[in-house]
């Protein structure tokens, strides 16, 4: 796999040199713009920006004299000029996409930077999946910074990934050229509690002078809090609340603001900037996750920062946050995220700063998009039959193995049952009387099955469980292979036979999503690269996510985000009750529980 | 040499997140402090900080979780806490002190941090020098970086220094401990007409991932300044207008703005902030040059940060130009630069944010100065007799020596002359008709003989000329071995037995300034140390120095600041004439000319 290195500052130093001096011609000129200067927070009327080698060589009122015969014009014709947007914390696996279609989804949205932190193919595939990822990465056209994942397992005991990511993983990876640091350190009790392997993840990349990612996602702001960022996460994407991130930035760490398709933390944290004027040099917009529907239809980070213009930001804060401030966090303020000399030249054309319309993008000197057109290859990376071939159940299942026994003799029992909240990642531990026939526990009305698939390691385990709050109707059965963070396979319905037939098609199309009802299959979104990712384009993707929902709300279900709700029953680090493969978890305990608790 | 290497934030975090969980006793809490944090841009009355293993550990409303039987209590009673004062650029050399001299005598100013630039030791000794130097700086309580030096020779060809820096020295040092980045890059005309040796000691600093120093001495805004940025400088102290300092930070570098003995360059470009409105995150503070009589009498770099607020500024907008913004700058935010947990425990205890007294410095967790005193051992390195034997003549000179033989059968003589400017570095280049008395020209009135010895090499070379403006009277002469930037010896006088005697004084000290008249030495500043520093405490420097220019005074020199005009005449770089070793330079063209240019 050939990987295109793009020409260093100081490789590139002298050509630039000779074009600013006006000895030697530009290889494009944006003529007539407005500079959107994002060190002084101005924006200057009246601007040229001359390209040579991939990068800025000159920005000044006139441009004219590092013009020649060859030189590429764009007539800015007034529009503003703003850096090409980055987003500082995000999973390319949550766009169901692989790095090159996430890319090509999103350079007409403006996104020249992303900082993606490849952490659920690292539960599949280890190591050598995070950097197939990493790989496709620096394929293409636009900047694709790797984080190294630091967490997998994300439970460690609770439950059993594909592989395991180590401390001396980390130091390897950290010579990797794509590398930018630490995915987030989600381990936060661990950091707390010194836990020398997560300390030793972070030592790795602190020595390796690179930045160590945080996720704190707990409301206390006390001592546990404050041991965490002793242990040294620079940044921290899990607030929620303006108290959340003021005390993060007071700390010494950024705080990234997020607007995910399923985030909405921009909003309630944005006021320590508009409403108690905080410095905002600290504040990074990202979005985390955001669904290949999201990226067709509301855009990427130029939906973040209209979305925080929205909020009463002045746009050049905004701005600021998707581009100067996340260059600087990440130590690359030379590389991206300003229009300066040396810099990669990552420009956007737009005609208005409020609405933010991306008319024209460039990425290192070149166009890249136009409209809502994608006008570049995006390359992909030859992913080998390991990468295609993680449905690995041992076996074809049966409607046997969806069976739940009841306990000698009984005639009813009380089960623990998840319960799905809608709108919120935490379920409820619940409690219901089922009853019993024929020797086997019967779900009904409002609770449904629940199975968790081992689909790593081929030994055919099934653990069997309840859930209420899909408010599935009919003999239906739904199963993913994104089933966070182990991703092992989740199916849940109303019926073990349909279960079975769910759980064999995905071993058969090599994972993804899909949904049966009396037999038959209503909708499949495949997602053969580790059952995480496509490798269709964004809209093809899109579109079948968006009739597999349309399938669960023909089965019955009218939750928001069912489908996310979906994949993150097997999540054991988020509370009350989750299931992993090796039986229920009470995430309040981090301990397990049985599923029958007494019987009648 | 043993060097004390402080353990880094890696090596200390499990002891520090056990003193923030309240799990192990921090060694010192500061109780009851105004908290400036210099990331929010906030002053947050009712702050307590926690220490252990010289970082912070901890800081918030209540410390007493961290508190044990041992744990030192500071009372800040209600005083402003603000993180140690960083100096961004600076010459260790200016002081005549060496690193642990200087560093004994700003410590009690608050300044916790340095970034210096050897560039003097470095045209006298080469590497080997500028070892010592970074050698000695590791071994201080307080943090000082040392600044690669870039340019020894500064105008190659122009001068011979005692050792010349190339790239491969550059690529070398930047694997030293205490290398924080490249030091001022002064050549920029050769940056500008992209000249291979500086761009190869410019990548060689950006591919070892630090900073590149930079020094644009000229108010071109034009071409030749773009072209400058385009060869990556980060920064530039050399702006002394406003639209000087506009126009690097527009173009992506750090505005450095000095106050400094002798420069007076922040009230000028401040007004980017304070009246245009800037974003100030791109501004930064620092001193440059700081005699020892400026650090015993007014201060450092809490002089420099009083002076912004004389001028204007908000004080936590000052104080972030001297903390946050300068660690940023050199990718040591996560070590230096604000009081927050794993940072170095650098503390000053200020009553007044406007006045800023410095009433307590800690620094890495230890009290180094109260009041006006500094209290901690600042050890001084073993200086090698290289290093103390610098003043290598080759041979006693004799009044001969200094005789300016005129042209056979000359009467009169057209001489050119360098004319000293009062308060301005640049010098006239002025001619004047001197008369010829038994074979030779005789300076008198105004003008006076100036001679360059020669002292790396032992050449026994003196260079003679005719300087002006000083205003002396009587049989004297003053010599130094400072001598801008090659530091060979400047010898000025009316008298030639006079000069031969302080030359001679100067070779039997090793180094340093003196002053002569009828035979009888008026002053002497001993400068063992490459004829450069003084190993002995700054108050004995500056009264040896002060007496110096009582004495220059006492012999009819009235010139504001006359020292430092001496100490400039070899300067080759400033125009408009200056002299060297190899001869009369007429800066304004790079090129020697004749000393006589006619007779009669």
């Amino acid at each position: 796999m050939t990987q295109e290195i793009f020409p260093s500052w100081p490789d590139s130093a002298a050509h630039l040199i000779d074009v600013a001096a006006g000895r030697r011609a530009a290889d494009m000129i944006i003529t007539g713009g407005i500079w959107v200067n994002v060190h002084t927070r101005e924006a200057l009327v009246g601007h040229d920006i001359a390209i040579a080698v991939g990068r800025i060589a000159f920005v000044g009122a006139d441009a004219s004299h590092c013009r020649g015969e060859q030189t590429q014009i764009i007539e800015a014709h007034g529009r503003y000029m703003i850096p090409g947007l980055c987003d500082a914390h995000m999973h390319i696996e949550s766009g169901m996409l692989t790095p090159a279609e996430f890319a090509r989804a999103v350079i007409p949205h403006g996104t020249t930077s992303m900082f993606t932190d490849p952490h659920e193919i690292a539960n599949v595939l280890g190591l050598k999946g995070v950097r197939m990822m990493h790989d496709e990465a620096l394929m293409q056209p636009i900047n694709i910074f790797t984080q190294m994942p630091s967490c997998a397992p994300s439970a460690p005991g609770l439950e059993t990934t594909g592989f395991e990511i180590t401390a001396e993983d980390v130091a390897e990876a950290m010579h990797w050229p794509g590398i930018i640091g630490l995915g987030e350190m989600m381990n936060f009790p661990g950091v707390s509690g010194a836990d020398p392997k997560m300390l030793a993840e972070i030592a790795a990349t602190q020595h390796a002078g690179k930045t160590v990612g945080g996720h704190y996602a707990s409301p206390d702001l006390g001592p546990a809090f404050a041991a965490y960022v002793a242990g040294g996460p620079a940044d921290d994407h899990e607030g929620t609340c303006e108290a959340d991130a003021i005390a993060r930035v007071r700390q010494g760490m950024r705080a990234m603001m997020r607007l995910g398709s399923a985030w909405y933390d921009v909003e309630s944290q944005i006021t320590a900037i508009t409403g108690k004027g905080l410095d905002p040099r600290s504040f990074i917009l990202c979005t985390d996750d955001c669904h290949s529907g999201t990226l067709v239809n509301d855009g990427h980070m130029n939906r973040v920062v209209r979305h925080a213009i929205d909020c009463g930001c002045d746009p050049l804060v905004a701005l600021q946050m998707a581009t100067i401030n996340t260059a600087t966090h990440f130590g690359l303020e030379r590389e991206i995220g300003s229009l300066t000399p040396g810099r990669r030249a990552d420009v956007i054309l737009t005609s208005d700063l409020d609405t933010l319309p991306i008319e024209l993008v460039i990425a290192r000197g070149k166009i890249v998009a136009e409209g809502d057109t994608c006008l570049v290859d995006c390359p992909h990376y030859d992913w080998p039959a390991a990468a295609r071939q993680t449905v690995n159940m041992g076996r074809e299942l049966t409607a046997k193995d969806f069976l739940i026994p009841a306990p000698e003799g009984a005639n009813a029992v009380m089960a623990n049952v998840i319960g799905v909240v809608e709108n919120q990642a935490p379920t409820k531990a619940l409690q219901f009387e089922l009853r019993v026939t024929e020797g086997r526990v019967q779900a009904g009305g409002e609770v449904c099955q629940i199975a968790l698939v081992e689909r790593h390691r081929g030994t055919g385990n099934v653990v069997n469980a309840f859930v209420s709050g899909f408010g599935y109707e009919g003999a239906m059965a739904m199963a993913s292979t994104v089933a966070h963070d182990s991703h092992h396979m989740i199916v849940v319905g109303t019926d073990e036979e349909q279960m079975a037939l769910a759980a064999n098609r995905l071993r058969d199309v090599g994972g993804g999503i899909t949904i049966f009802r009396d037999g038959a299959e209503l909708a499949l979104v495949e997602l053969p690269i580790a059952g995480l990712m496509s490798d269709s384009p964004a809209p093809e993707v899109a579109a079948k996510a968006e009739a597999m929902m349309e399938a669960m709300r023909d089965c019955g279900c009218k939750l928001y985000n069912a489908y996310m709700q979906h994949s993150l029953l097997a999540l054991v680090v988020i509370p009350e009750l989750r299931i992993s493969d090796l039986g229920l978890v009470d995430v309040r305990k981090f301990e397990f529980i049985p599923l029958l608790e007494s019987h009648t």
